[in-house]
């Protein structure tokens, strides 16, 4: 695993991270591979947000997971920055083989990096290994993570 | 409770918001009200970020709640955008009033202005009335929330 490099992805690369994402039980139905378009506008408007960073993991040339990373300047807990990590997928052929650990724990680095106090992700409570996997990097469950969907 | 105006918080507020903060159960062991210096410079950091409102619920000139609203681009969902809601005070005085039930639904106002798909917060697992709350306003608690404290 030596090697593994958490670097920003390119627009070149969006349909491979789209491929990710939707190679997923939870993601297959959100995701659709025959229209680039509106990834590629959303690739757009991540870019030109200086808190918000999609990043790719590359080994060897490949890409084998990705994850978004958004520093969340807030005024709470002594006016904490904070990052939230969102779609984090390890591509398939490289699960188990401890590139989700890198990946978060690059993550972490880079929240420290940002002077975060803290780092925070929701999971579905269907994904009771990644729960494990997440408490075993240092997380604790302790909110209730609600959603609203608008549409 | 007509006249609720939620809108963009002012520099000269930051002291209000913070005590606003601080009152509550959980608030308490987090913030210092006697240095403002830390939350001037965060809120100076949220007014800098295009994709981040500090706000502030006025009636008849009075505040009486505050929430934060992050809009965070992203690649999942066909590329849909999200609003992240956080840090959400009801001032003591008007708390069990609808001034938070108002407050949430102008925030979902703000997000589907925004374009975005969906809504979503975390809540500490031991606000049960927060639950039902944002149950009652159509939040779903599907996910785990889960935080890694870096200091």
């Amino acid at each position: 695993m030596s090697g593994l490099v958490l670097r920003d992805a390119r627009r070149d690369e969006v349909t491979a991270i789209v491929r990710m994402l939707a190679d997923d039980a939870l993601g297959a139905a959100r995701e659709r591979l025959d229209d680039p378009q509106p990834y590629l506008a959303a690739f757009d408007r991540i870019a030109q947000d200086a808190n918000n960073r999609l990043l790719v993991a590359e080994q060897d040339g490949e890409l084998v997971g990705t994850l978004q990373l958004t520093v969340l300047h807030g005024l709470s807990r002594r006016g904490a920055t904070r990052a939230l990590i969102e779609a984090v997928r390890v591509a398939a052929p490289w699960r188990g083989k401890g590139v989700g650990r890198r990946m978060i724990e690059g993550a972490i680095e880079i929240a420290r990096a940002e002077g975060c106090a803290m780092v925070q992700l929701t999971s579905d409570k269907s994904r009771s290994d990644a729960h494990r996997f997440y408490e075993s990097l240092g997380f604790v469950a302790s909110h209730e993570g609600m959603k609203l969907a608008l549409r």
